[in-house]
């Protein structure tokens, strides 16, 4: 094994020879793929190789079961997927996230791994390709473009999930604060300008409905994303795939996955139409729009703690500034909505690449891949970490909250349907030009006897 | 009429008097306003002053029901509604469409119109509120910030059932032309590159399942606009708002709208949170992106007619250049893209302005309605557009497909099932070169017997 | 007039003929354009459409110069044009402002309405061209191609140097807050937690400072729009423009607007690409992130007024709320921050645009234009609204800005350079814990000299 | 070594103590950042982390002049900072690039790996600090806020250069295609539409023009980055920060970097303001409209080669289909319209968090450097592949391009300025309809002598 890093292999295709690697399972294709998207230096989702891989042992079986090709051949092929599913050879995929021709050299980069791997169990060697063959075999009645988006749909439900349930527990977390917090009067502000009174458990309340649609969405988007287009192959038509065998692999991947995956009732239209994965992002995009809300409003409500609102106090979970002692900053919360806006500006990438397909197929499909499969990611890491490092330690300052309440001139509002709006405006500016309270300045311009007052003041 | 033009009246507010002019139905907060908010020249949206109009009806109506004051007031404020749900007195919403202040200017013209008509048809003179107050009886009850997202709710669901007919319609086009082309052969494209044969027919089959998950998901959104927050007045505490008014109005609107709206199951959450609008903006991004890739498709097919691909026709709607004589351009196709384009910015409108709500309102309110029914009404028009003046027209040009078909080197695909992946590239790479058929490369190489090149090349 | 507006004319051109109001000074095409185009019900932008005519203008003196048709059609067309500068016959351009056709429609409503108008001026009959023909004469040796950038380009330069100046005086009147505050003591927060000590002025120096950089970028771009490429005619090679011709109008055009303005260096490519608009527009960005930054600033620092930061005040224009008496709100800051959102959203659709370009022209130029300019104009109007009705009557708290420094715990960051990082952390800790301030717990801990306390903690 | 992996050390800070593994150079605030961002997996930018270091290095240099510290710190910080410049300590870097903190985490990381490996330089162990401390050697005179924006724009100057480079070679490599191809003749297409002809090195010429604007701006854009606000310290008013402090390590960030940097005028202005970055994000954004286009363009002219517009030929780089033999695609051109999606993109992302600076911060600058960065990275990288692996290798296909310009009816145009614009049309379309060349139909209708047809029709 040593020796042979210092060796390479040569292997042959269409546009000539090529050295690669003695010791890499992956080949050709992948070696020119490498040499001509050498972009940003990120690997391509192990989500999505994850479920390519699925897709290529879920033919393999479907094969067996057909006897396509002999029985050892498609046993080869299950068993290095097998082993890749496990989590092996993962530094063989070496193709950059940000590549050009539609998701191929990401397909052939699994096929060659595959075929790799399987001659090897079979006894031949790397890059022979003497037993199984990456496109004869491995490949065989699919094509990039039914296995591509099909992989894409499964690597995206697997990751709703996950997503709508941190969803869920984000949700409980908030509802726990809004039962918490069920005592303590606040001002509410509109515009950022002292308003009503009202409950800071209540504005808990509304955060938890906010995540709760949130969840309840991106439960319900699993939905649109089960129709797979395997067996469609290159534009659609099915050409090169059997019935049978389309049947059988699609079956076949519900097993696996576990998931409701159904054939696509027009595989034309879902190999070349990404609306779907448009959809997806933009149910994230609100999503990311409610976390950024929320984030928001709690570092509002913590700041200070001196010097702002200082109504709430956020977990310290790291040491704040490398220059002035003792600064706590609001890490969590800001790492929430950085996060929103990086999911919002993936939104543009999925957009664009969704609507620059063409014709029979969508060539920008590893950038819709790229972007929604880290959105859905980010999204659910950040929306746990949320919880569990910011929400679940929000501490009240009850005292203070109660101060802004007594000390606010808003309470006039109380008055307008007892003696109109114009006149409880008056009151309101008095109170505030003589620094009183609105009780003092009703008292004394006895309107109103001081037990109605009471009454009227009291309601919050 | 004419005299009163040059003169002005005096109005008072808390910030002291102001001149408006004698003939204006609206009164002092929407003249400073007017002031304030000298910004695009645009009008606020006439489907939102609609519905704001209808809840002001509603409102009346409610408090005609419980004596909240004379009936009398009550029903001059149902008429003055009525006259303007009947198109009167238009002109006389002048703030602009950006504005500051969470759409309170937009509330307090409506409020100031109804009231200014209301006195006028009970004998008062215009800026008198002597019978009917803007504050004290139109808006009686009400806030804003329960107003404005109510009648927002109701314009997009006025708004996206259109939109849903529209792409109904569309879908019906492009299926008649699936079955009109349903015999005609011609290459399809994968990467702009000639991929297998198809009929012209499945590519528009394909274009009319897309429009139909568009319809549908337009369609489905409406049972999360339905839910509205109408008396939660200011902050959502439904303070000034009593139970049995807020009961009346929500049942009287579904009345006047026929839509089945819902009371907010916690009004303080859709007086601040904004996320709907942002999902149902996303849900017009996903159309957008359909009607990108469809007519950029169309555009593409049509192009040339010499120097292109040549096999489409589309409708001539106009002449297309001042230069060049006899030259037709796809100016409907265009406007399509460019409007999907619009509407695509219009989103970043709306998630911008969702993303920025403060605590308990969303000060940028004005901004979302701007954008979301502007992307609404344009789509409408453009997709009814798109179908009546191109996808109906357009005509094949099946000679021309065929032409492709036959002489493109792609045919040995086919051969993949029969001789393997490497032989059939290598066909197709001879073929090329000598500027053959595949089927004399095939013939000339004696691989495989004439009946069965017949057979494995009809295949299509 | 009255009997004309019942009756209809008939137009004709290559697609057959057409009724036309009689009365109307636009002729069939822009009629059909009507038909093709009713999505916005917006009209196109009148800086646009005055720039046009200013090309028409400059073009007519040019064959004037040239003799190419008879003077007296050149003086028409030319007299026809001043009217139109003058303000007269805008209700004329009738076609929406999203249209398909790279602008061939606008460029037509304006070549009609000039000939129609020329016509009348010389004794011929509306719709008639008799005497001067809308393409043979207004369009001689011009396409949309050339004309539509070039008026763009001057549209933009007009706009650009209104907008500059409006950059200019907001950074004098924040320069003079600057001053006025120069000696308010406050306390600086960073991630909205308190921070160190520094002066009210400084603060609005920084935002005068990224003001400054707005003006001068936004003053700077106007030397890449000032490359026209009239002349240059349907593609860019100048086939039917003569070479003097170009020469004349070019120089012409500098006249009558008084701009820089050159001739293309490379006509091909200023037709086909429209990356300087994106250039434009991605300042109008960078404008927009500072104003959304400096009016959020201002809103955070005014919020309250009891219960926020409460340390600014900002003017009231209107009276706030519909139900909350007393309230006055930041609308003027949210109307900046709303607009600079459009503003970025405008910038997506010329993004989307100006990307959308094929082969020697982009056919989406009109959504360029009308993002482009609506962005200009809705900047420009929002800045000086911002200087006039916000900034220059903001009031400083100075009370409340003392009392936050005195009372917060950051002084002892002063402390770190005289006693470490470590134990400045542990004195301010302390401060928090019980509750007293910095300066207490310091001469409690006699680690240093009250003297030098002094001195450290004066250091603001 | 090995044995030390099993084992972890103790560290301590205000939080109380945690437990790191013992071989790590980093400290705590490292390890709570990675407990706090575990995000998106990735790294910070590696071109940030460089900059960082010399800015520590600088600092340290700096406080060796000044005596702050025993010289023998200053040594081993020097030491240990040319170590990691050369590349060393690389995996230490463990902090995500998505992280709340304004970057704190990043630079506390830097001040850790540096602390830890000049004191194993004096003999000290891992995490003992006993002799070099991480804040108050390496950090000395430091804070977040002006180190980091620092190194943000050193980092951006680098990448710039290189960018800038990079698109002046492909001009380059476009100009010799303008050259080679200048002698064959092929249509032009407006909207897609067969226009005038034209030779196929104008095209190339136009590309050429674009990018040119794309190098002079990237390269022109460095002078607004080079305003530094090292020494600004925690909100800019330069506490803790000697002036003699600030002077040299300007001084010498100039002399180890070669760039022209500048002391900010307005230190809290640079603080606090992206503008900056969103100027460059933007001009980036403008490159890649014109990337997009020009690949879109060059995808379009190589498509077919039989079924479309086939007038160039792409270098084939790769296989292209895993089903269909023989097929090669425009993979280059398709990446590199993909990464230009990617970047504007990326221009969401640093708007949104530039944007959403508040008072003398901005906390979400690790999304800008994040994504500003990457931008830079990719664009570079795919310039250059676009340049080497597609441009350069580019063919025509002058027969087919030549074919199309003599069977077109656009020939047409060339007669308007004989025979007027409606006549033209006419011949156009009878040739249309009779299928013969514009040639034909005029000789035919006699209308002109053959001389001057020869003459009309020769011109191009």
């Amino acid at each position: 094994m040593e020796e042979s890093r210092n060796h390479s292999r040569s292997e042959q295709d269409a546009l000539g020879a090529k050295d690669i690697p003695a010791a890499a399972y992956y080949g050709i294709h992948t070696a020119r793929a490498m040499d001509n998207f050498p972009v940003s230096g990120r690997a391509v989702n192990a989500h999505l190789i994850h479920s390519l891989v699925m897709v290529k042992k879920a033919a393999a079986l479907a094969h067996l079961k057909l006897n396509t090709y002999p029985a050892e051949i498609a046993q080869s092929i299950v068993q290095a997927c097998d082993e890749l599913l496990a989590g092996g050879y993962r530094g063989q995929f070496t193709v950059d996230a940000l590549q050009g021709g539609a998701g191929t050299s990401t397909n052939m980069n699994v096929n060659e791994v595959i075929a790799n791997r399987a001659n090897e169990l079979m006894g031949g060697a790397l890059g022979a390709y003497s037993r199984v063959h990456p496109l004869d075999h491995v490949n065989c009645c699919q094509s990039t473009n039914d296995v591509y988006p099909t992989a894409l749909r499964m690597a995206a439900i697997g990751l709703v999930r996950q997503l709508s349930q941190a969803f869920a527990s984000l949700q409980e977390a908030l509802q726990e604060k809004e039962e918490e917090f069920a005592n303590v009067l606040k001002l509410g502000r509109t515009e950022l300008m002292d308003a009503l009174p009202m409950t800071a458990g209540q504005g808990f309340g509304a955060y938890a409905k906010a995540i709760a649609r949130d969840r309840w969405r991106i439960y319900k988007v699993e939905e649109r994303l089960r129709e797979v287009n395997i067996g469609a192959t290159a534009i659609g038509t099915g050409l090169n795939a059997p019935p049978k065998y389309t049947f059988y692999i699609t079956d076949l991947l519900q097993d696996l996955t576990g998931y409701g995956l159904a054939r696509s009732e027009y595989p034309m239209d879902s190999t070349q139409n990404m609306d779907i994965f448009v959809e997806v992002s933009g149910l994230l995009k609100a999503a990311s729009v409610n976390l950024l809300k929320i984030s928001s409003d709690l570092r509002l409500l913590a700041s200070g703690p001196t010097g702002g609102f200082g109504e709430l106090g956020l977990p310290a979970v790291q040491v704040g500034s490398s220059i002035m002692p003792g600064k706590i900053n609001p890490v969590i919360a800001e790492m929430t909505g950085l996060v929103a806006m990086r999911v919002i500006a993936n939104d543009t990438a999925v957009t664009m690449a969704a609507a620059a397909g063409q014709l029979e197929l969508n060539a920008f499909m590893p950038l819709i891949a790229d972007a929604l499969l880290e959105s859905l990611e980010i999204l659910t890491n950040v929306v746990r970490l949320f919880e569990d490092r910011c929400v679940r330690g929000i501490v009240i300052h009850a005292d203070r909250c109660r101060e802004w309440v007594e000390t606010s001139a808003v309470l006039a509002t109380a008055l307008v349907s007892h003696i109109g709006y114009e006149k409880s405006a008056a009151i309101a500016k008095q109170a505030k030009l003589e620094g009183k309270t609105v009780r003092q300045v009703l008292l004394e311009a006895q309107i109103l006897p001081e037990a109605q007052i009471d009454k009227i003041l009291s309601l919050y």
